[in-house]
């Protein structure tokens, strides 16, 4: 008989159950619930309560009603019995918080707190925490606090520290009714199980925590703000614990919620972006997954710490227990693709992929395929976002050079591209200069199912052969996988998530290898990209940082 | 009882004729006649015989026939009688010969040679003769030839001898059978007088001639290949004389060609982008005339001889006799605009165009003009088609910096606009910094009658006065104010050119001055540009000709 394991997903529009078999793998079902009250940018739910710029936020209830709608829905359509689950994984995004009583219950939904837009979850893109975040890094630099540079010397607005000193800042009775301010992931956790333990992940990558470090010092809490002296042992106290590790069992409540049985393994959670690195099967220093979207998430295993600069964070078990997880990024891929097609792109193009019935993306993917490396004459910085690792840099902007009247949308496309891979090869460098070898990549994420050319680029000019991941559920997958060790050898689970990851990632693997003469081209032009990169990047020329205060000037005047 | 003169404008398409007042400048009639055979680029007319690649031809009949079409019409258009025409003035393109009999007929409307392709007109733009511009470039820095510097160190395949050399090369027998190789406008005189004289103009700019020292020597004529020998006494004999000058009078062939009387004065031509500085009323150093087009001719007097890096030529009495006349170019500025709105425009903005019953052009000018200096936060190299001043390298390209996911086609032509503004600024400074004055900007061509923005930004980012020529006919203007001098005082005519100009120049001008508060924003703009400018354009990072000679490897593999 059969045993299955639930990942559940939990994303910025909607959450996702997905029903695994555990022997192999297979989905055997899946059904999505988009959150009723989604990204609340503009209003409080049912009220006229406007929000601040950058504000971003959601309602709880939605993430209980995932689990109420979505896994039945999938248990359904797998034709999957209560008795035959066996454990629960969850991923979620990150850093996604809400401050919560002592019994898990967010604020938001009491009478004396809804109005208030602080007492609402803070959605990782929740962006409006920035002069705390520059408050933090300028305290952190001035102290010379040991865990800045396992961030690439850099907190950003959207981790823990930032958005809870906006609470207390911007609203210091909420900061006081909050008897807990906890990760998203933890709490939907905590609301199976009804045990609060930190997951390593969003602790590690989040909120500053380091093994052996602990949260930053009460001594830096001070300095930031006497009143946040008790931190880490009220609002974020709490077992940490590595992905995966069981929190608990299924309660009652949550069972029924479900339409599961009682008492169930609930797996400690997980980030979305680094429970694809099991989700694609990678369990193993050397394997870069690469998560391509709108921007590049890069995760790579090492079994020791190295200073990486620029990177996003090094976490001792932030992805898998018993290694450390580095996260890096490009700040800026896929919407660079997005900005051209959507606002430089020619009505010809249009036009001609609408008689080929087809998209203008298929339609330049498939006419900058005809193209060799070097053909266009043109090269790009990929900075259209700034620049996150290495230079961690917000102020540094696009660059194209090499046009001339005969440049076509084809070569542009092909070059914003090849510019993105040679991003990526900067960080490739840097994770290998500095001790953590890279020697193959991996590709999970939308615009690696979409754009097969960019593979292939990637392939030639990094040299290395690029592996896609067989599953279009990559992250959720890996939530699976964490369920299925969360439940043990014992239970027809696995006694490790790297057994887990081995024996559910499925079989069939697309590789794409590394054109010799291909990638020998891309280094001529690579190199060229690294000359460019250091130029504008590193102070020599400080022109892109010199136009964008110039327009802020004027942009405050007018 | 008025006087008229004619302004004859040879062009690229089409001649036209312009009857004009000689007391007011008044224009009463004009025509066009539109050339039968225009540019022959694929086959020779009337037969199959197939042209090769960057072979620009055209047909002397088609000059005849705009003598004898256009002027008529204008003349009737204006009710001018015969008797009230007292001279003829000619502007032609240039570099644009013919291979000639010894009485001026064209080999090519001979049985014997009307097949062979170099038997017929070479137009401006035939640009086949680039492996013999090389080669005398080649030679001519060898020898140090003393002419060189006087041409920014670089001669055109357009040019003379480049042309000249082909023909000798690829067709020895044209090469014998001509008796002569003139100039269109030249020709065109000749055919009007039965006298051959040269325009100082066209053998300045176009074949190397400079007062005191003639045309290149025999020996360098030998040394390029020594059936040259004998060229400057034979093939390019003839007197040279300032434009304007009489060259004879208007045979009885030609007057009835015309509906005019004999023994008109008829002037010595000019090249059509030298006739807009009379053509404009610039008379005196210090005004620079642009010809703003496709590319921008700039145009320059002094009263001295100096060196200015990279300028198309310094030629005495070479637009106006007596002064030194000075000609420096940027090689891409309409074009870039056009290639922009061509094909890198998104549809939105075309369609939003025809909402609104506007141009694509009109739009962006629109909204582009609502941006403040550096709002955009970009900034470009104008290099799409190279840079002619000062640096003289057609392996540059063009180069955008600053771009954010927010920035949008407006903030991109508008960057498009005012690099094209700073290559000029360049200029001026090249221009004041050996010795020649820059103390206002005259505009004409099309570009400058169509875009206003483009007016007004030259005048911020150059702190200059910008005045718009009010004339739309500025070359053939200023080919009949030529006319006027030819035909003298004495004959109701003026004594010089420069009474012409003033004369017959239309008295409102348009005018746009620079914005204190731009100028300066554009100075600091202007700085970046500049440190670029020499960063990618003087060797310190030769990343442009890398990109195009890998591109134009692979070009020559696939």
């Amino acid at each position: 008989m059969s045993k299955f394991v639930l990942g559940l997903d939990f994303g910025t529009e909607s959450g996702r159950a997905l029903v695994v078999d555990v022997a192999t793998g297979q989905i055997v079902g899946t059904a999505v619930h988009r959150y009723a009250d989604g990204v609340i940018d503009e209003h409080l739910p049912g009220t006229s309560i406007t929000l601040e710029p950058d504000t971003a936020l959601q309602n709880p209830t939605d993430y209980i009603e995932t689990l109420q709608r979505a896994v039945p829905a999938a248990l359904k359509q797998g034709g999957v019995r209560a008795d035959d689950v066996i454990g629960i994984g969850v991923d979620f995004t990150a850093c996604t918080i809400l401050p919560t009583r002592a019994d898990g219950t967010p604020l938001c939904l009491l009478d004396e707190w809804k109005t208030h837009p602080h007492a609402w979850v803070k959605l990782w893109k929740h962006h409006a925490a920035q002069p705390e975040a520059d408050r933090i890094n300028a305290l952190a630099r001035e102290r010379n606090e040991p865990w800045l540079a396992l961030y690439g010397g850099i907190v950003s607005s959207e981790w823990y520290h930032s958005k809870t000193l906006q609470i207390l800042n911007d609203a210091p009775e909420i900061y006081r009714a909050a008897d807990k301010i906890v990760e998203g992931g933890d709490w939907i956790v905590w609301q199976m199980t009804d045990a609060l333990k930190r997951n390593a992940c969003a602790a590690g990558y989040k909120a500053l925590w380091q093994k052996g470090l602990g949260y930053p010092s009460h001594d830096f809490l001070r300095a930031l703000d006497p009143r946040l002296d008790r931190l880490n042992e009220t609002k974020l106290a709490g077992e940490i614990v590595a992905p995966g590790t069981r929190v608990g069992w299924l309660t009652e409540r949550a069972a029924r919620w479900m339409n599961l049985r009682a008492g169930l393994a609930v797996a400690a959670a997980t980030i979305d972006a680094h429970a694809a690195v099991p989700g694609t099967g990678v369990t193993e220093p050397g394997r870069m997954v690469l998560i391509l979207g709108t921007s590049t998430c890069h995760m790579i295993l090492d079994r020791a710490q190295h200073l990486v600069p620029g990177i996003s964070g090094v976490v001792e078990d932030g992805i898998l227990p018993g290694l450390f997880g580095y996260e890096a990024g490009q700040v800026g891929v896929g919407d660079i693709f997005e900005w051209f097609v959507e606002h430089n792109l020619a009505a010809w193009y249009k036009h001609e992929a609408e008689t080929r019935g087809t998209s203008p993306y298929q339609l330049l993917e498939e006419e900058a395929a005809k193209l060799e490396p070097g053909e266009s004459g043109l090269l790009a910085l990929d900075w259209w976002n700034g620049c996150r690792t290495p230079l961690v840099d917000a102020n540094l902007s696009g660059l194209i050079v090499g046009m001339t009247l005969g440049t076509r949308a084809p070569e542009i496309y092909r070059a914003l591209i090849e510019a993105t891979a040679f991003g990526t090869q900067i960080i490739i460098e840097a994770f290998e200069q500095n001790g953590v070898a890279v020697k193959e990549l991996v590709a999970c994420g939308g615009l690696a199912e979409r754009n097969k050319l960019l593979l292939r680029i990637y392939a030639d000019v990094t040299g290395r052969e690029f592996i896609e991941a067989g599953s279009g559920y990559t992250s959720a997958l890996g939530a699976a996988m964490l369920g299925a060790y969360a439940a043990g050898g014992a239970a027809g689970g696995y006694a490790s998530v790297t057994e887990a990851a081995r024996r559910m990632f499925p079989a069939q693997r697309v590789s794409h290898k590394p054109n010799a003469m291909s990638h020998a081209t891309y280094q001529k032009l690579f190199a060229e990209y690294r000359r460019l990169h250091e130029y504008f990047g590193r102070g020599e020329n400080d022109v892109m940082k010199r136009l964008r205060a110039l327009r802020n000037e004027i942009a405050q005047k007018g």
